[in-house]
């Protein structure tokens, strides 16, 4: 299958940053992206884009998925009250049929959004993977093996999930310091070292969690994972909230990748990461949206936006963070942080996961600067077409894999078995 | 031109704030809304809204609309350089033509965001007057007039505006303390006291703007502002960021209104306004969204959102401040603020400014509280039907009464003449 976009503006993400001209995929890939036609061959569909925006499909490079049940549920809690009182309960009924429905209703969300692969961490996984690959959706697991669950199977998992479908990876992970005792985060380094291996936890999301590692430890969490060996062959960290300066000087020197989740940090009242301070060195950074409890959307295009502005209140500074980084964050970074190499740029040769910006869209006139309007300016209404795999599975507000019916029925059924 | 919604899940922000059933209009009024039909009459169209929520139409109670030709243009300004260096110099260049499109391009996106009347202070008054019936928009003007220009103007524009078309009035105000001679203030509390007229006015946007009038008054700028007598017919201020516990206090006991502007302080570094501060007593709020300059989009669902989460970063409490109560400050709070009385709430008699929310989307759902869908989850994706005045304008992302293709072609064509 062959597919010709013609008429498009392309934000390539690769060092040619924007080009005016075609995108041609076939089967999974992309094979050309030029200002004319490539030479002597023909496509089964051709999309005049009309001058629309072709780019790299959003990464949500932090999320748990299946917590979509728990939108706009409880939200009067900061997280401790939220995850005792709340959600913990109600996860300690969730089905494998649960999980399956929950995650679908997520994907749908997230093809609306341009999100075309998830870092995801949660449980029941084969049924989250079974409706990935049903919906046709890119799904990266980071395991959240903690002293409650999971350590156990921390390493079935790791070979079970990489070997389960070319739609589904897996990374070495674990809830947080504070949820894992030192034993079973030491079990973790091994795995790290046996399979050569990045891992990536919660990290520095609240200042209670770092003070309580502080005083359990002598040190704060970054510094003592790193201490164990877990980040020996790379990984990084969800949130990193109150990051140290020797944290961050830690995850550049690494190479560790720092995880924003700016809507879930602003809505729990953990705090604001100062963005900025990432930005001005070398650091890797992406973004992710966390869960639908503590977002409660699920849109990368809103966390971008806030990880550009957030900032300024500290500074005063209009400018503290460089729009066009975060669209690389959101984009080729949260691929690269999931080890989704193939999917981070649009070029010949890539995985063809790709995203239309509608132009039409007042919110996206005129165009004074494409990307800003976008990371400024962009909410899933601006989003027209989301393919992945090569693949078009959301097009003009329609699905072409998900009966978003039967998902909204099941997901409002299955709610009073939550209580 | 009798129109019958049914099978609605309505929010009327009434005291009977949710209805299940349906609501009827005829021409620019709501005749209906209850459980069942009323008796004995006929419609002319009807409209499923297969349980879709109809709720009253956001409110932009602060916005310069025609500034959409400055969106993503110099955001790398804080407020000062910002209006010096990129706005200014552009505005003298302004003429009314440019005012006109660059106004119908806000209006657009003011319709697919469910944005039924806007608050709008700029010049070329005309102009916007004239896009705003073109395309059935409900337009309030409040003066910008300052030391630079409009204070002669100022008393004929309140006159022509407020018998200009029923769709259009006029409330008196003038661009900040800061721009704006004690002289010509005093002349605008001089045309409040002939008119018996409310008053709007920039205030407390900066701490700069906050230190400059104490320095030349003594006084914050509400307490100045105040003592000039220009609010001895209500009014209020846009902003509002630095107010002072007393300033708070001042606008309580005169029942004046403070309007916030989330995303446009935040991205130009002024600040975050303390929401919850106002909240915790009988206050009057509204919210607006600034220029597009400033914001750079023109969502109120994006503000209403910041609103209810950005405080929680100052008290560590994810419950500072309650979602529907923004939500009736974005609806019936804007509406009472600009002077729309009978615009505030979905009831028999009032005005027929209507917004269908579309409750599938994904981030819709599930439906453990659909007030907080909206407030916490809801972009622009979610508009489904936007009607003002009896007549729907917008619906299924398409326009009845505005070519958005000429509005976009003009718009950029128009760039090159700002430079």
């Amino acid at each position: 299958m062959r597919i010709r976009f013609y008429n498009a503006r392309i934000i390539t993400m690769a060092d040619n940053d924007f080009v005016e001209g075609e995108l041609w995929t076939e089967d999974d890939r992309i094979i050309y992206v030029g200002a004319g036609k490539p030479n002597d061959i023909s496509w089964d569909r051709q999309i005049d884009c009309k001058r629309n925006v072709l780019m790299p499909g959003l990464k949500n490079a932090h999320t748990h998925s299946a917590m979509t049940f728990s939108r706009s549920l409880a939200d009067e809690y900061s997280l401790n009250d939220w995850l005792f009182k709340a959600i913990f309960p109600r996860e300690a009924k969730l089905t494998p049929e649960h999980v399956y429905w929950y995650s679908k209703l997520a994907y749908a969300e997230y093809l609306a959004g341009g999100i075309t692969s998830c870092f995801d961490m949660y449980f029941h996984l084969n049924e989250s993977a079974r409706a990935a690959v049903e919906t046709g959706f890119r799904l990266v697991f980071c395991d959240s093996a903690n002293d409650f669950g999971g350590i156990d199977e921390l390493e079935d998992n790791y070979n079970t999930f990489n070997s389960f479908d070319p739609l589904v990876s897996f990374r070495l992970g674990f809830h947080a310091e504070y949820t894992t005792s030192e034993k079973n985060m030491k079990y973790v380094s091994e795995l790290a070292h046996k399979y050569e291996a990045p891992v990536f936890t919660h990290i520095s999301e609240t200042r209670d969690e770092v003070e309580g590692c502080r005083q359990r430890y002598g040190v704060t969490p970054a510094v003592l994972i790193d201490r164990l060996g877990i980040f020996d062959y790379g990984g990084g960290g969800f949130h990193c909230v109150w990051f140290t300066d020797e944290d961050r000087e830690l995850f550049r020197s690494k190479g560790l990748w720092s995880v924003f989740n700016a809507c879930s940090n602003l809505k729990l009242g953990s705090g604001i990461t100062p963005v900025y301070k990432f930005m001005n060195s070398d650091m890797k950074v992406a973004i992710g949206t966390d869960g639908a409890g503590s977002n409660n959307s699920l849109s990368m295009l809103r966390e971008m936006y806030l990880d550009t502005v957030l900032s300024n209140a500290e500074t005063g500074d209009a400018a503290s963070v460089d729009p066009l980084r975060i669209l690389k964050a959101g984009t080729s970074g949260g691929a690269l942080c999931m080890g989704l190499n193939d999917c981070d740029v649009l070029a010949a040769g890539k995985k063809a996961d790709i995203v239309m910006i509608d132009m039409k869209k007042p919110s996206m006139q005129p165009e004074n600067n494409i990307v800003r309007n976008i990371v400024y300016s962009a909410d899933n209404s601006c989003v027209k077409m989301t393919m992945i795999n090569g693949k078009i599975l959301y097009e003009n507000g329609e699905y072409t894999t998900v009966d978003i019916d039967e998902v909204i029925k099941n997901c409002n059924r299955m709610l009073s078995e939550l209580v």
